[in-house]
């Protein structure tokens, strides 16, 4: 399911490590080339598998939903990551039901590195 | 000086607009086929944009800064954007000697798709 | 309308500057003594008084509506306000059918001092 | 410590319940007249408790600071709290040199009503 419903995070290289009920980890391997400078680990891709989390959490509460959006997102960058591996851990803050508000831990070795909160959409007719 | 301190924002098809002190517009054509759904219209492709261009309006403020990072960043989605090219105007909300504080608002056509602000900390003795 | 609608604002000594559809304009005169100590600089304080402004811009757009309700608010204190009158400055950035979005800034003399961003839950059957 | 550092907090009537090194959890009586409308469970209220609570977790670890101030605070409201006390958990995310990142979800009876994270600057040369 993650496959398909998220083929361009799968293109950018994040793996699935676990998935259950509201909870899911993420791994985003270090590339030394990268589309942009800094590789994994510069703001926009932490951003981007932050963003790819809460949606893979989204889908293992509820399933694929075709309307499901982000409508805002947060981030706090708390540390320069090393130049290694990141891992995303997600959890479901609160799934109400037109909102799920989500919470992203992202990891360098052992260092959180960034933290994220963000609030998706989801239709009321799904 | 865009060229080469946004390497990567130019590859992903970033052009810069204009530059002032203090104000920067970005534009982001739209691109059929994308690294990513949704193309340059996802969220994640927004964040990267706005991101962008909160470091462009550093840059036209204080030049080359080889340690400013972003340290915060937030951001609200009003709409889906339409499949065309975005342009993201950036300004200033203050800058301080430690902290500047950014302000982006991106379009679709007429329409205001998303609004972020951010804050990049500088560092002290440069 | 603003007497009736946020008598807790009156309350704090919160007045009301200038409105105009989408705009407003609130002071927040400064008292030594105050329920909590900086007074009205302290930092809940100026989120009550953001918070307030941008209930006003909603009311100046779609009038007195039962259940608006603040869904999420992002604040950045960019510098320690002097000891006098505050005054804040509200505009909307979107308003849309079950959301509104409003930014505000706050000013201590000329100088900014807070700005923030938040969101409004409309209900869709006013 | 949390009384002579947060009187206003004590005097909106917040509780200390439980603090232990970066981990606080405060209570919040049920007001039935109140400074505003909503009493306790207003959002400004909510936005004042959660701050308290960051900064009593920043107390736990590091002790009395003159200088630190809240630099950022975002906080996304989940439910509509019923008529009846909150309580506030707080949690370190990071304690870094310069910044402290904290967590705080409000919860009413057993349900979240809302959740805050919040970053807090902390004078280098205490």
């Amino acid at each position: 399911m993650i496959d398909a419903e998220l083929p361009w995070a799968v293109d950018a290289g994040i793996e699935l490590h676990s998935i259950e009920y509201g909870k899911v980890t993420l791994g985003l391997p270090y590339q030394e080339r990268s589309i942009r400078p800094g590789g994994s680990i510069s703001g926009p891709h932490m951003m981007m598998l932050a963003d790819a989390c809460m949606y893979a959490v989204v889908l293992s509460m509820i399933g694929k939903v075709e309307l499901a959006v982000t409508t805002s997102f947060n981030i706090n960058f708390l540390r320069k990551p090393s130049e290694s591996d990141l891992s995303a851990e997600g959890k479901i803050i609160k799934l109400g039901k037109r909102l799920a508000v989500l919470e992203v831990s992202i990891f360098s070795k052992e260092d959180i590195v960034a933290h994220a909160t963000g609030t998706y959409s989801i239709p009321p007719d799904r």
